[in-house]
């Protein structure tokens, strides 16, 4: 079965801090069909484990679903970085750790969505400093020993699930 | 640590198929500040296992990531529908088969989106009937054995892929 479409064209239709796109696809059936996709950066977020296998934690408020979650720290993966160097700069800033960051895995945010999300994980973390955080952003960290972050996981109270079990599936610790 | 934001105002910017909303919170400083947010139904998402434990997948086009993925099944709960008879309905209609759908938990899709993912399981699934495809649906249906699907996870070549860790977990099959 040919389940392939073709992009015929492509364009912005919002232009706002979120983006829109409008794409026009000739499907399999030879008929022509438009779709408005989210245009939204990469992120990269991170599993980040101290050194007595406690995760490290980041609770904060989110807009999208109006309430505090108790989250992985990541965001945006900027223009010429690598996901890694983004998860530990984002590690660093929300929570003051370090440690040795790998990527895990990465998988496709939505099917109408641009984004790719990569999971990456983080071992030996230590505290060096103290959060450099942005005007809006106001983060608490919690270090939640590897039993109970599995439950949160399972919980889903949290947006990035995927992130979590890619990165335990990944050190094993599934 | 206070970390409530106080929602002051919210409006939608971008009407189309998709939709934006503008949210302007009052944050724990008090200064004021907006968020664009992607105003996304909730959808529920179906890991469905054969008696043989064969997962039943949906191979088609995903015009966010621009290629076949091998997905689970699962597509919009509509108004005043349960997560599970969505599941149940997204996947007679993609796939023929029927089976014994729960709900094995739920997570929130971002950060900067209202939308809540369901993620379901179906057991004892068999096929009942052909696909009832929409005019803009191209599926090709596969089984892959339960193994094989733990690997594609792990690959991260699918959408969804929180919904496969939850619902393996729920049925302890990790």
């Amino acid at each position: 079965m040919n389940l392939n479409w073709k992009k015929l064209s492509e364009r912005l239709v919002w232009d706002g801090y979120r983006k829109v796109l409008n794409r026009t696809f000739e499907l399999p059936s030879g008929e022509r069909h438009s779709f408005e996709i989210n245009a939204t950066p990469d992120v990269a977020c991170v599993l980040a484990l101290t050194e007595s296998q406690n995760v490290i934690l980041v609770r904060q408020y989110r807009p999208g679903p109006e309430r505090v979650l108790l989250e992985m720290p990541g965001g945006m993966v900027d223009a010429g970085e690598s996901p890694e160097v983004a998860a530990a700069r984002e590690l660093l800033e929300e929570t003051g750790y370090v440690g040795d960051v790998r990527v895990a895995g990465s998988c496709f945010s939505g099917a109408y969505t641009t984004r790719t999300k990569y999971a990456c994980v983080a071992t030996n973390c230590r505290k060096v400093g103290e959060q450099r955080l942005g005007r809006d952003e106001f983060i608490e960290v919690v270090e939640l020993p590897l039993a109970e972050f599995r439950q949160h996981l399972r919980s889903g109270q949290l947006t990035d699930v995927e992130v979590g079990y890619l990165g335990l599936d990944y050190l094993k610790l599934l």
